[in-house]
């Protein structure tokens, strides 16, 4: 048995970001920047005002100062003449700053009687002007490679003028759910059969993570069937089986997929739910197998899965976010296996999140999951807790899990 | 001007859910339920062993005894005999228990020679099964109308044998960018033009809430533009702006639209950034005119739209999780508009999250606002606040904003 930090460590090592592809910026949120993307011009591109009112140069406006109106310029309608003394120019929020202005009389501040204009309270030089360039400047970095981008920065590419972005292309991902005795939703089932629920949940939680999930036909438990999916998954990315671990069928597994180029690394991990999780290779594609058991498997997913598909994509890998939380009561001392915790959340009287085990971890137990918020940590070994200790959690209603 | 509590109110009062629609379970992901789905059969169908072993009389599973194994039961096949005195069936987990059979030996307490099995430990009844309906039975509620479907009530939803669920029918909501200044990313700009960022960074938050933007072409400062912007609008469930709240932009949007049934509810609300904030109907389609400020749009379609777009997809229509943090530095006392300051968030000594404000909050620069990972929530009259204080936070990383 080895470590679930091992295990993840080993399972990330031969992950590669996918190759870039452009996609219309429209189509780019949530998706990860495979490059650097600069600035591609300069914003605002000319001194603007801030503010309605009118431009004119600081000289001319002090307190009770006349000024004629010359012209206007609406954002978008530069006015293209000089001011010359005593003359002034309406301006609008965004409009360039004609050329002899250097400052803005606000609109409240103004008394205009056809085209003459009496100062209300004296202008200050550049007050109220956004200067060209005050937000970026063309080549200043907007977006760096490698983030998952966000509207903010599909906003920010907008004003850069990106109308098209590099990204990482979506991993796609293949599920394949093995056994004779599983059938989809709706499907007829075989004797003592049971609805599989691992595929659809797993192709959730990877939609969830901004890859492509492929769901395979599930595969019985004979030979030909297992290569027939061994070959549909051959140009994905990755490859997720479920299920395939009891005694006889994972020696089938292995066998059939042995055939297909099926390499090894480990079995098991030293964790609670899901002992049985295999990693390897099947030829070039990277495969991990989790359990049948929709608990451990969706747990498996969170720990090892998760994290994969973010190297895929182009980010580092990290586990989803783990947060501090405190017990609503105390948890009994932890044996030599990491524990995954089902609890319900509830809301501390200082905002920090309260966490409650169920009292029951019964990992065949997919309703309790459903009904679940978090999952609490407990590392090999940790010590017995007391009610209002402080533990570390995964949220899974915030990803959408 | 009303609070910004009040303006949510009205904004809201008018949105109804959007009706239902049917997809199929692969495609329902962070949809919204549209009805409470009950299980539609029950789980597990039968009582099955939860380990691999062998299947017994507990009668006969005392420790040392000897029994006959006359059968084998694979998941997916069960035996359809019935136990006779001192006989055992292989089962794995999974199997369904053959009649007779009330206990199961695991297999690392069996001992096999030929078809003989002698008992290393004494089974106990009914140990290591798992009864059937343990997890859920026919008619059970598996997922409530109205909830958000995440990973693993899609999951639950398969076990519960749902191929096609009903959900509400994702709003489509228009974004019109009004202006003869803008133009989108990569095409010809006018003088003194700026490249419109609103359209597409709301377009951008529209998808993250599970609703479909459509985004329409500029509307140029003239009245026939504007009223073809409308009736494009005409089928969608809403209509959001952005922009056109300048002096002599406002009336031209108002006077236009008028002509198609526009009636507008308020037009200012109490906060910062983002005064001028429109409020209406166009004939039956909701309205929700946002500044054309990018930071100030940004503030408001938080604050405004995405509540909305939680009503019409069938969701209460919260605000995002506001959460505690604590300041990094202290705070000037408010005034009368409620303020969300742009910040950054670090990780403090006991988790709590510990946020900075930005010292410039100016609602020019989009660019410290794609580097901000909150808004701090300022309310009226907010009084002073020392380093350390805990002030409400909206996250805006852990929203895909």
């Amino acid at each position: 048995m080895i470590s679930v930090e091992a295990a993840r460590a080993r399972i990330l090592a031969p992950l590669r970001a996918t190759e870039a592809e452009v996609v219309a910026l429209s189509e780019a949120w949530h998706r990860v920047s495979a490059v650097a993307m600069p600035a591609r011009l300069t914003q605002p591109p000319h001194d603007v005002s801030a503010m309605d009112g009118y431009a004119l140069s600081a000289a001319a406006g002090a307190l009770g100062a006349t000024l004629r109106v010359v012209g206007s310029a609406p954002a978008g309608h530069p006015w293209d003449g000089a001011l010359g003394p005593g003359e002034a120019v309406r301006v609008f929020t965004g409009s360039v700053m004609p050329a002899g202005a250097d400052a803005v009389l606000v609109q409240e501040d103004a008394a205009l009687d056809g085209d003459r204009l009496t100062v209300g309270q004296a202008v200050q030089r550049g007050r109220h002007i956004r200067r060209a360039g005050q937000d970026f400047v063309q080549g200043d970095g907007l977006v760096p490679a490698g983030r998952r981008l966000n509207a903010r920065d599909i906003g920010l590419l907008a004003a850069g003028n990106y109308p098209w972005v590099r990204v990482h292309r979506r991993p796609r991902v293949a599920i394949l759910a093995t056994g004779d005795e599983i059938a989809f939703p709706g499907e007829p089932l075989p004797p003592g059969g049971i609805v599989s629920s691992n595929s659809h949940a797993l192709a959730a939680l990877i939609r969830s993570a901004g890859a492509e999930p492929v769901v395979l036909p599930v595969a019985p438990d004979d030979r030909a069937a297992l290569a027939m999916a061994a070959d549909a998954a051959a140009r994905m990315d990755m490859l997720v089986t479920s299920g395939g671990a009891s005694v006889g069928e994972h020696d089938l597994v292995q066998s059939a997929l042995g055939e297909r180029g099926l390499t090894v690394d480990f079995w098991t991990i030293a964790m609670r739910p899901g002992k049985p999780v295999i990693h390897g290779r099947l030829g070039d594609v990277p495969m991990l197998g989790l359990p049948g058991n929709p608990v451990s498997s969706l747990v498996c997913a969170i720990l090892f899965l998760l994290p994969s598909l973010e190297r895929l994509s182009g980010l580092p890998g990290d586990l989803p976010p783990v947060v501090p939380a405190r017990l609503a009561a105390a948890l009994p001392a932890n044996d030599h296996r990491a524990d995954h915790l089902r609890a319900t959340l509830e809301s501390g009287s200082d905002g920090t999140p309260v966490v409650r085990a169920f009292a029951r971890q019964d990992s065949g137990m997919l309703r309790a999951l459903a009904l679940a918020d978090a999952l609490i940590l407990r590392p090999p070994h940790a010590p017995a807790l007391p009610a209002d200790a402080t533990v570390p959690i995964i949220r899974l209603d915030a990803l959408g899990l």
